[in-house]
């Protein structure tokens, strides 16, 4: 552990905030912690019960913000519908918003010659997939579709500071799959279960699909099975490269996240360059 | 004038800072004091040598934070090379950041759910031209042609929030005259004299011409003239409604300017709604 060794044993800490008991949140959640332990990131985590008080959460959030040993604070999404989201997040200090919601980095990761903080995870996650994967993002057209604030518009702006030029394609979007048909490089991050069907792929186009949706099926164990926002098997057939659902960009997700705590340790203990 | 009833005499006041004397700055500066002047709003001017420290910038906006008979704060840009543009700009407190700038402006105009404290002028000029015309937005295509903080950027994320199927141009987009043919909407604002040309246009669309480019004109007095981004003659021909260049957009980024700092001095009196 290169950092231990140069911080005389500290570690990267990251504090979880959970309100409520929803499935899904509390298996990202475990995830999570899972991860953490996995590279040696200590985690901590505060569950409060679903009709805790906004300042209840608050307080939790102000806790984590004044301690040291904590580098990145995550308020696990949805918040119950009682709890202003937008002033829970707002209260997380900047210098430790590793989900890099704060439109203070959501405007630096927009603007030119401004550098975030930090970069959301999701969106982090699928450009760093196409990296690695070597496909060329500079010149070509890309198409996101879905606009919201936490994977489709992050993810616009990540892969225009990437040279790409990008389309948003959203709901009031007339045409999606004539405009997705364009794009050289596809990210579907909208909700909704097998959306993007074949014809809406050019052929050779690499397409991530970010969507994480529970449709019926009476022959799995719990009754549902997780897809996609892309019709997997028609886009496979026309996609030079493509992500599953489960398994594609959910692990990227949480990789990105323990980035981010590590990066913001390092800031912390003076070390990032 | 209903803002000096209501505040017991109190107007807006806007405050300007010019570094050094570019011919260009200067004239934008006289423009802004001069419509200032007709609406009952005070402007306030420090002009300093091209030659002044950053810190004796910052010192000015600091003082002009400070003053409560100030709610607007301008930096004429560009500054002089010595300086750093992104810390004087981030010394404008966030209340007085009339340009709409800050980089938490630009986060909040970006993500659905917030409103910035101020939209900046020319972007916002250019949606008001398109709404006063009865423009339709939503749901058609736009293209942006350039992606600069002040200007593209922000306009492409005020289109996407009028519902517009946005996708920015830029440098690196290998064939930006096909692209911008498929838009019921053009933004130009890449600082190319001519750069798009009619067959850029779709016959029918509408073209907001942001670029104020000279070029040699030896029949001029001056020996040159303001041009736009588009190429008025050619594109006059395609377009159903377009802005001539000196005199469509300009005039609208004063306006905006004027608006947006009545609105912070209705803000700072507790006046709007």
């Amino acid at each position: 552990m290169r950092l231990k060794s140069q911080t005389n044993g500290k570690v990267p800490g990251l504090a979880v905030v959970l309100v409520g008991s929803r499935k899904d949140s509390e298996t990202y959640v475990r995830s999570k912690k899972k991860a953490c332990k996995e590279v040696g990131i200590i985690s901590l985590e505060e569950n409060l019960p679903v009709d805790s008080s906004e300042e209840e959460v608050l307080n939790i959030v102000r806790k984590f913000n004044d301690d040291p040993s904590v580098h990145g604070i995550l308020v696990q999404l949805p918040l119950p519908k009682h709890m202003n989201e937008e002033r829970v997040l707002a209260a997380i200090s900047v210098e430790k918003d590793v989900d890099g919601f704060h439109p203070l980095n959501i405007g630096k990761l927009a603007m030119q010659g401004r550098t975030p903080l930090f970069v959301p995870c999701t969106p982090r996650g699928c450009i760093e997939l196409l990296l690695r994967s070597n496909v060329e993002i500079k010149g070509k057209r890309a198409v996101v579709i879905g606009r919201s604030n936490i994977v489709g518009t992050p993810a616009a702006m990540l892969l225009q500071r990437n040279q790409a030029t990008v389309t948003v394609v959203h709901s009031y979007t007339p045409n999606p799959a004539e405009i997705t048909r364009e794009a050289d490089i596809v990210i579907a991050a909208v909700g909704v279960a097998h959306l993007v069907r074949g014809d809406w792929i050019k052929p050779g186009a690499v397409v991530i699909d970010v969507g994480i949706n529970p449709i019926e099926d009476p022959s799995a164990k719990k009754g549902y099975r997780l897809v996609g926002d892309v019709c997997f098997k028609e886009a496979a057939m026309k996609a030079s490269a493509i992500t599953p659902v489960p398994g594609g960009v959910g692990p990227m997700t949480i990789a990105m996240l323990l980035r981010n705590t590590l990066d913001s340790a390092k800031r912390a203990y003076g070390l990032l360059d």
